[in-house]
């Protein structure tokens, strides 16, 4: 007798159960629908690409968790860590075949080899959409608007989308004489969150000696978008493009009627020197704790390393795995999804092909159903459903079949509805299945 | 400035433009339905499993083309180069958190290094369905039912699905005592339409003797299902539980007023040891050169690698690439697929917050709508919309501002219908939309 394996998995990787999979799957479907609804298209890119194309020449932090080896070739290849690399460099090889403004979305997986210890999956979804070759206002205006869109997709409508601009603060630094040391102040402000006042206060006066506490100043939010805008404007010395792009986009926000889902908070900075203008995060009302959701902004080259041509564009990541833990925790105690609508019983195998028959006259009603595939006691069969909960049982035995009839069973309320004729049956079946949707998890 | 590097893939992996994935991505969401309709519920399993798991102890042909490697962590990893092996550890791992018997499908991506020269992709999809924990003619038929499902939702319906019983077979050669020789004999019939009856023949003639001719005898398909069978129960020296399970099957087949789909066809036996039941192939109609499109069958023990229960299945694998390429060939002439139904265009940027409302009304219609992002020149943005197949288009200039209404254009038509009010103009951008779906991409 052969040796068995442990059928063990990887740190830092799952397995998707059917529950999990079936939410996942609903969350990116919803997605996919509020994308496409505005016009963007998908993209796939290899998950294994050439190493230099993916990591440049340099190294540094990044490289250490990227999953990279040579392969049968001899060539050295990357598992691919993040969507962004992989979209420049899509952008650069495929740029005849696009059309710019060129607006995309890009769902799915990436391999990061973190310190799982901190509770990070070395396996994980991003969610990108970004609209390339429009530097406009427009299109700032669009992300923020699909931002929305998305979120109330999902069914999420309690959340606030913090945004401010690079651009202006770049600016209040410039007048202040900090540019120079603007990559450490803006890491240190990027921190706000996580770290608080204090601290930041502390470390700013550390980088930028009395202009410290003129930056806490710049990055406190006031009573409102406009008197925050005000301040902003008064703090870089008057009037800007940025400061107009920014009033701009709160008048047309305010002319869509959405004006109270968006916050100008000048300490969103978004760390990275990649973005120039448009900066955000969303944080879902009280689940601050979690982090963004989302987030993104605008930057002014997105293939540099790859070709010569200036790509400015604007776009946003969805935190998908961090959405689906705090959803499921807030489902917490909720009955689970069914894996199936109904399901027709099995008292004798003899009756297979009008089973199956049967069960196709469910699915023509829009319901999923199953037939259990062997003569066993119904009790173990209703268990078997109860574990699915699935809500409508269908049976036949000899007498049904005998008087072309079908026994509907609800197997919520654990109620028969005996030898229907079909078209009742099924109607029965639908009022059961309706009930249980509308009903919902609870 | 910095070196640009070259945008260039590995060999043997693709790009997916935003055509082709929309294509994809409607097949993978039918296909879907389609299994969500029995009740078969989707799993997902890392990309990278340990190498010992997922190749077990031994070597062979399978392993020099899978991407193997050490981790960081000093781990040999492999990434997944079927659905199959993950799905057994999968099952093996989870067992106690699964009901059986358990119906699960899996549509992912899996690599194998082959050689790329025969035209093969290094990066594929592959789309398994199967039915694990039951040994009955129940689950055999439900899979062949939803193979036909499955194709009817692709909107496919010129199709055979060959089926034979590996069961039968191995009877045959038992009673003509060539048990011994059954993987020579198995590999060179799943040969027959490759290299044709002649070459089959010989080869037979050299494996087996005189008994060559009998099994070129018991290969061919007889008039209909019934004369087949009954040819090869006189060949197996009378009745067996097999031939009983494929007779039932077929008169459930006609219950479900299905049967000719399929095809009783004794030369199917998909070479592998590891089937022992039922075995299908799937050809489309005119098409048969390509191959089969959906293949599988039943298996007696799914995960013996992982652990010593039993457990018998049943499952299919449907050839998605292969299908996607067909479909495309089909359809090559044709109008490409919108990537957007409507689109507002810009003749003012002062207009922001009126254009982008303007596309909200329209996409509450139900249709997807854009807001071209500058206040381009209007023919570029016309050239724009006709690269991306865009049907109708909504103009809002000054005078339509002050009137509160819209322009409406139907940009396949090249016709305009102008200053209407809101109601009147969505109507109208509906029926272009309508019209534009329903007269399809003729």
């Amino acid at each position: 007798m052969q040796e068995i394996i442990e059928p063990k998995i990887l740190k830092g990787f799952r397995d998707s159960l059917p529950g999990p999979e079936i939410k996942r799957k609903k969350m990116f479907a919803d997605l996919e629908k509020a994308f496409s609804s505005f016009g963007f298209v998908p993209i796939d890119t290899p998950v294994l690409e050439y190493t230099e194309v993916l990591l440049g020449k340099g190294g540094g932090e990044t490289d250490k968790q990227v999953y990279s080896f040579t392969d049968n070739g001899g060539r050295s290849v990357a598992m691919r860590y993040d969507l962004t690399v992989p979209f420049a460099r899509f952008v650069a090889a495929n740029k005849n075949s696009l059309y710019f403004p060129f607006k995309r979305y890009h769902i799915s997986k990436v391999w990061r080899g973190e310190n799982t210890q901190r509770g990070r999956y070395r396996e994980f979804y991003q969610c990108d959409f970004d609209i390339v070759g429009s530097d406009s206002a427009s299109a700032d205006l669009e992300i923020l608007l699909l931002m929305k869109k998305s979120f109330e997709t999902m069914g999420i409508n309690n959340f606030k989308i913090h945004l401010s601009s690079r651009g202006i603060f770049n600016r209040f630094l410039e007048i202040h004489g900090m540019l120079d040391k603007s990559a450490d102040i803006l890491r240190t402000v990027d921190k706000l969150a996580k770290i608080g006042p204090d601290a930041v206060k502390a470390i700013l006066t550390e980088t930028a000696g009395s202009s410290g506490a003129l930056i806490l100043d710049f990055i406190k939010m006031e009573a409102g978008f406009e008197k925050t805008l005000q301040k902003l404007i008064r703090l870089c010395g008057g009037e800007s493009s940025e400061a107009e792009r920014l009033s701009r986009i709160y008048s047309a926000l305010k002319e869509n009627s959405c004006e109270e889902y968006f916050v100008l908070d000048p300490s969103i900075t978004r760390g990275l020197d990649y973005y120039t203008g448009l900066v955000f995060e969303t944080f879902i009302d009280g689940k601050e704790s979690i982090g963004s959701v989302c987030s993104g902004g605008r930057y002014n080259n997105l293939a540099s390393l790859y070709t010569k041509e200036e790509l400015p564009g604007v776009g946003a990541s969805i935190g998908v795995d961090r959405l689906l833990a705090a959803l499921d925790e807030a489902e917490s105690g909720k009955r689970a999804e069914a894996q199936c609508e109904c399901i027709v019983f099995n008292m004798d195998d003899d009756l297979l092909g009008l089973l199956h028959k049967t069960a196709e006259e469910a699915r023509k009603t829009g319901i999923s159903c199953e037939v259990f595939p062997e003569s066993k006691k119904l009790n173990r069969q209703f268990a078997h459903a109860e574990k699915k909960n699935i809500p409508a049982g269908i049976i036949i035995g000899t007498e049904e079949k005998d008087s072309n009839t079908i026994t509907v069973k609800d197997l919520i309320e654990r109620k028969n509805y005996e030898k229907l004729d079909i078209k009742s049956g099924m109607e029965q079946v639908l009022s059961i299945v309706n009930k249980w949707r509308i009903n919902g998890r609870t």
